[in-house]
């Protein structure tokens, strides 16, 4: 068993750190508890990931991919649904956004920069990440409309209300929830062939540990799932102590933590996949990652939130929608032709520090 | 005769309802006469283009597209003309809007969606579409810079006149419109070839019914237009009831009358070719219907304000601005790589369905 | 020596021409030295390109075309530093931004056009021109951010001071500077050959008049940037009582000068190449005129100017924003399939018209 531990897994030992700050009295710190939650979360969700990819093994590489960012994403989902039960709305779409753009540009910027340090071109099929490129450029005017409506209509004597802010959005998060279906349904039925990597996909699993048993993959899945969601309380109480010990804003605290917590499981393993050239997979997982949850994790927010009776519209800030229009561009550029090199991977590890410096120089804005 | 109507030409019933409803005193009702009015152009429209297409039998796919456009977009001019002699400048500026999304979402969403449904992947000269993209863009810019110049020449004290953005705007038709004869020059001389389908274009007639001689089909059209222009008449002189009535903006109004009453002929027609799999004509027939009324007829309609004496300006509303820019994007997106899918007519139709909503929910903008 | 003249050289008149304005009491006139000042850059400029030109012969198209670019840019870096040095920041940024949009769509537009005249399709190789624009939507997004940064942060109550600005505009300026030093490895080492013309560059010099000695070369360069420095000193110098004048604003002529009298060697350039069917170096010399301008030229001048204490920051105003983001889109949408037409010429040259036709009636806005 322990051979098989990843460096990334001795993060585990701040689970009992996270436990003994938060229910030992004399060890209260709030900044201490959020830096060690946070830490606590990686392993935990690149566990998850490891559970999924042994169940998954044998499902072919699409829907491996999938059901990785499914649970890769599982993180970020346990995390907003816990920030939006303490009503800390500004965390939960500063974490929608920094899981887009940290997905398409810093995971997939650093896959694409591994990638192409070891192979000169890397190519993968366009028409299945074009499909996805497209589903994210319809997701960015998802976001980008409640922000139309509210300047354009606030403009008129009563002419914008929460109440139609919350129609408006609990419209658009249903068609951006039924265009998920049919993007399922593309991927894994219809024209599931184009997701598999191009036919050269191998019999070998992308793990190089021994096939766990479908029970050891579903009691670890049940397990750090429960540890996730028990940290991401700790993390989401702490969440305001800490912003004001770090100086920071709540956005920037979303966008980072969420960014560099949340999709640690889909980083490594995009990484990994890009430096195996089967950029296919490590495009799947980085883009088909944000995809999620710009089409399926924002749009259940938006349910549950109705049905909690505090609603949560999609009105983002200006430079939320700013940057995840900015990070859909770049990636629909890079990926038009089908294949990448490493010059790629800086560009849009570039656009991401523009975007963090702009979140770090600005201001609270919720 | 009898025979060769379409379903859609039960729809011509509302003529002499519509009729009726104008000239008996007894019968007036003004919301009903706007119905009336807008059912009737449907079939009318159809008809003018049904002759188009026997008249341009034999000129090829190129110009034969090119006519079908021409003449569904006629109707569009007409109701166009009709408003901005009433003064409802508004009314017509989101008529054109709604005729531009209208036919690259609704219309090449719907036909791709078909197409898709039957055939795997259609292909189509990606060379062709791409002009009429780029030129859509072009249009696009044309739109959003006379917003661009309110919003910045207004923060200075006297920066910002109607006269100002009126020459602006004339300066802009201008453009547009050389543009647009050279567009032609493109498409219909010098690279005719890549607008006649691959080469794979056959012989046949694309309509099903026996050919008209040239005489019944320059009648039909004569005297359609004739019936559309005094239809068009009732439509924009009850549009200000109907609206009030129905409870909904004029923006609303000129988006979805238009983009449904006035491309429905487009609109038959390009979903009917996608389904023979003859893509280049659909996208010929969806795309450039929005080129045309982009670069066309709204150049057309400032240019003859002028001489009418109440110049309109091509300054849109903010949301009508961002609906076109995000529906050419899409397009151009989608259309980058030669072919098509089922899922790319969903995303398109998704994109036009958060565009009515925020239509819906926004309140009068003019 | 006078055979080897070309047209524009008789231009070199007005070197003394200047310099006796300039310097005879009797003649002084500033509008008059504006214009002369002006007009005897561009031959200077043009044979600082020359003797590039000279000197790159035998270093291959990837480096001779950039070689090309910098000195080609050399001009406008002489320009804006005397420009900045008089605390003039507004014509300053208006000269980065007409730089960027002349080369890309003037220049480009040209080039295109003239090439595609003669023939029917031109290519290129597609993976070197999309690194060259996606830096470009980099550079663009670069300048966007600061200008999303003041409206969203001048919202809070002292959210927004100049100093702020500056320190965001300087960490964003070395996140492109060394983006740039990565584009350089890219397209001068580890990917060079996609940057040499697909294969079939020839070893025929492009020039057709005999080479020059290296020691002629350096010497030529040497005294053209002399005189250019001393020239556009002048320039700078009497560009408020020129503008006043001329009746036009300070961000119409550094568009308008920059993008005319800057850029004419590049422009002679790269039409010349795109006659010969050498489409490759003219996207080269016009692409990358447009990123060394954006990536380079940019930040060294947010960088001298701190070293000056005068820090100037990145923030362009919106209808500059709007410009250099529309004109990178138009070039990434035009050059995505590898290949050029003459409408694509047209298409580009319509862009930066109806962009001129805004700054013409823009009130000054610095």
């Amino acid at each position: 068993m322990l051979k098989q531990l990843k460096p990334v897994d001795w993060l585990l030992v701040f689970v009992p750190v996270a436990l003994a700050l938060r229910y030992v009295p004399a060890l209260r710190n709030e900044t201490a508890l959020f830096v060690c939650s946070g830490l606590a979360i990686i392993p935990l969700a690149g566990l998850m990931g490891r559970a999924t990819e042994h169940l998954s093994e044998r499902m072919g590489q699409g829907i491996g991919g999938l059901l990785n960012a499914t649970f890769g994403n599982a993180a970020e989902l346990i995390i907003a649904l816990m920030a939006l039960q303490k009503g800390l709305i500004g965390v939960v779409k500063a974490s929608l956004t920094g899981s887009i753009i940290g997905n398409i540009l810093l995971v997939l910027g650093a896959s694409v920069l591994a990638g192409g340090v070891k192979f000169r071109h890397q190519h993968f099929n366009r028409t299945a990440v074009q499909s996805s490129t497209t589903s994210l450029m319809l997701a960015a005017i998802g976001l980008l409309i409640p922000s139309i409506f509210h300047s354009t209509a606030a403009a008129h004597p009563g002419g914008w209300t929460p109440a139609m802010e919350q129609k408006l959005s609990l419209a658009i998060a249903v068609v951006l929830f039924v265009t998920y279906i049919f993007t399922l349904m593309f991927s894994l039925l219809t024209h599931k062939q184009l997701f598999l990597g191009g036919g050269h996909a191998d019999a070998h699993p992308p793990s190089s540990e021994p096939a766990w048993s479908p029970k050891k993959a579903v009691a670890v899945l049940l397990i750090a799932t429960a540890a996730v969601a028990l940290l991401s309380e700790f993390l989401v109480g702490t969440v305001e102590a800490a912003r004001i010990k770090l100086g920071v804003t709540e956005t920037f605290i979303g966008i980072i933590v969420v960014a560099i917590v949340g999709n640690a499981a889909e980083h490594s393993t995009a990484v990994w996949m890009a430096m195996k050239n089967k950029m296919d997979l490590a495009l799947n997982i980085a883009v088909g990652s944000s995809l999620q949850i710009a089409l399926f994790v924002a749009p259940v927010l938006v349910f549950v939130s109705f049905l909690m009776g505090r609603p949560m519209d999609l009105e983002f800030t200006i430079p939320e929608v700013v940057a995840v229009i900015v990070a859909v561009f770049i990636v629909a550029e890079i990926s038009n032709d089908g294949e990448t090199n490493w010059l790629e991977g800086v560009q849009l590890l570039s656009v991401y520090l523009i975007l963090a410096i702009l979140f770090y120089f600005l201001p609270g804005t919720h």
